[in-house]
C-alpha cells in the first residue's frame, strides 16, 4: 500500500490549542509561538479567531496576532470566521484564508453553536460569498466525525453529507475533526471511505484528537487510504473540553515523528518544532502533551 | 487486509510495570492487582521475577507474590528467571511458565547484563534445559529490537537472528520489544518481516513502548501483519528508565480499546481493566499513564 509522499500539516495550537486557556495568553507569547512554528517549517498555521470577545476572550487580539506576526512567503495563516462580520474583520485583519465550522451531529450542533446542521451551514453561505468576491480561500471544520459526546456513534455518511455540502458551497478542503478522540483506525477508515465517495482525497483532512490514545494510528490508517493532509496542535495544545484531564489535540511533534519513520515528507524541522512547543508549555507552566517533546527533551536534561 | 480475529494479550504491569518503582509496592497490593488483572479477563499476566533482591529489590517477595494469588484455569502467571538460581526457586514457587531475556543489540546486552548477546543466550541454556525436564515453558524476550540508546538503530536481521536461537533453544513465544519506543509501523514492519522469515507469526509477541507516541499505531501495523499477541501494561505502569518523565510500556487499557474499535477479540473487560488500573495508580499516588484510562475515568467524575 503506497502512502502520499508529501504531507501538508496544519498547525492549529494557535487557535484550536490555545483558545481553551483559562489564562490570557500575551499577545506577545502567541506571536512568537507562530513565527517559532514557522521557523519549523510548518506552511498553514491557524493563527486566531474572529469570533466574538464575550464567546472566547483569549481570541480578543485577533488583529493584534495578525498585525504581529511577519508573513512569511509559502506560509498562510488561517483564522476561524464563523460569521460574516467575524470575517470582515478577519479580512480586514490581512487574513488570506478563512475556517467555517459544521458539525456532523444534530445534538452537538444544537448545543455548541446553537442550531441545527442546515442552519448552520445556512449561516455561513454569506461568509462564502463574501469570500468568493474577496478572492479569500475557506477550509471547512466537520467536527463529531465519528463519535458525538451526546449521542455517541455518529453514522459516516452523515458526515459525508456535511463534508459534501461544505464542498458544494465553495470550501477548498474538509477538515474532518474526531472532536472526541474516540475513533479507532476501523471507524475512521470507515468514515473516510464515505465521505471520500462524494470528496476526493486531495481535498480531505484529519483532524483526530488523542483522547483515547488513538490519534496515531488513525493518521497512519489515513495515510494509508491515501490521505495526505492532517491538523495537529503543538505540544497538544487544547486539551479535551468534554473530559477534564484528558487529551485532546494530537501533538503536531508525534504527528512528525510519525511521519519522519515513515519516509514522508512534511517540510518540518522536528528539533525547532520541539523548540517551539517548550516556549509555549514553560508561558502555560505545564509539561507537553507531546510524548516525542517529552522523550527529546528528557533525554537532553 | 485480513486482521487475526482473536488477540492474546500479555499483562507485564505486575512485573516489568512494578519492577521499576522506587517506593516498595506491599505484596498484598501486589496479589490484588494481579487478581484483578484476571477477574478482568486477561489470561497471562507476567506477574513477578525470581532475580537477585540486589538487583531488583521491589520483586523480593516474588515467591510470596505466586503463593498469594489464587490460580484461575485459563490464566497463565509467568514469572521472569535470569538463571537456573531463579528458575529453581520460580519452579519450587509453583510457576508454570518462565521468560528469559536477550538484547538484539550488542552494546544493550553489556550494559544491562553485563556479556554479550552470544554469553546470554549461552547462560539460558541451563535454565532452557531445565524447563525442558520439568516441563515449564518458556518465553523469550529479545529487547531493542528497532532501536537501542546506545548504538542506535538495530539491523532487523540482528533481531532475527537472536529470535530464531531463541526457538531453536525450545521458547514457546518470542516478545519482541521496543525498548526505547522509538519504532514507527515503518521500522516496526521491517522488524517483522525480517524475523518473520525465520519464526512464524503464531509465535511472535509486540512488546512497544509508548515513548514516543507510536505503539498504538504499532500494534495496528502489526496486526496487519498477521501478529497476534501483545504486551502490554495496564496503566502504562513502568516509566522509560532512559529518560525521565517519558513513557515506557503501552498501557493496557490502550491497546483494548483498540482492540474492540476493530472489532477483535481479545477477551478482556475494558470497565475492569481501568479499575484495576485505577487501584494501582491510587496505591503509587498518580494518574494513570494510559490515556483511555483517563478519558474515562473523567468522562465518570
Amino acid at each position: 500500500m503506497k502512502l502520499p509522499e508529501k504531507v501538508t500539516l496544519v498547525e492549529v495550537g494557535p487557535r484550536d490549542g490555545l483558545q481553551n486557556e483559562p489564562g490570557v495568553v500575551p499577545t506577545a507569547v502567541k506571536i512568537g509561538l507562530i513565527e517559532k512554528l514557522a521557523e519549523a517549517g510548518l506552511t498553514m498555521i491557524e493563527a486566531t479567531a474572529f469570533v466574538s470577545p464575550k464567546w472566547v476572550p483569549q481570541m480578543a487580539d485577533n488583529a493584534a496576532v495578525l498585525a504581529g506576526i511577519t508573513r512569511r512567503p509559502g506560509v498562510t495563516y488561517p483564522v476561524l470566521t464563523p460569521n460574516l462580520k467575524g470575517f470582515e474583520a478577519a479580512v480586514a485583519a490581512g487574513a488570506t484564508e478563512v475556517a467555517v465550522f459544521a458539525a456532523a451531529s444534530e445534538s452537538f450542533s444544537q448545543r455548541n453553536i446553537n442550531c441545527s446542521i442546515a442552519e448552520s451551514l445556512e449561516r455561513f453561505r454569506p461568509v462564502m460569498d463574501a469570500a468568493a468576491t474577496a478572492g479569500v480561500s475557506v477550509r471547512g471544520y466537520v467536527s463529531c466525525v465519528v463519535g458525538c459526546p451526546y449521542e455517541g456513534a455518529i453514522a459516516p455518511e452523515q458526515v459525508a453529507q456535511v463534508a459534501a455540502e461544505l464542498m458544494v458551497m465553495g470550501c477548498r478542503e474538509i477538515s474532518l475533526g474526531d472532536t472526541i478522540g474516540v475513533g479507532t483506525p476501523a471507524s475512521i477508515a470507515r468514515m473516510i471511505e464515505a465521505v471520500g465517495k462524494f470528496v476526493p482525497m486531495s481535498r480531505l483532512a484529519g483532524h483526530y484528537h488523542d483522547t483515547y490514545g488513538m490519534a496515531i494510528a488513525n493518521i497512519h490508517a489515513s495515510l494509508q487510504l491515501g490521505m495526505a493532509t492532517f491538523d495537529a496542535s503543538v505540544g497538544g495544545l487544547g486539551g479535551c473540553p468534554y473530559a477534564k484531564g484528558a487529551s485532546g489535540n494530537v501533538a503536531t511533534e508525534d504527528v512528525v515523528y510519525l511521519l519522519n519513520g515513515l519516509g514522508l515528507d512534511c517540510g518540518v524541522d522536528l528539533d525547532r518544532l520541539v523548540a517551539a512547543g517548550d516556549f509555549i508549555a514553560g508561558h502555560l507552566g505545564r509539561p507537553s502533551g507531546s510524548k516525542v517533546a517529552r522523550a527529546l527533551l528528557a533525554g537532553r536534561s
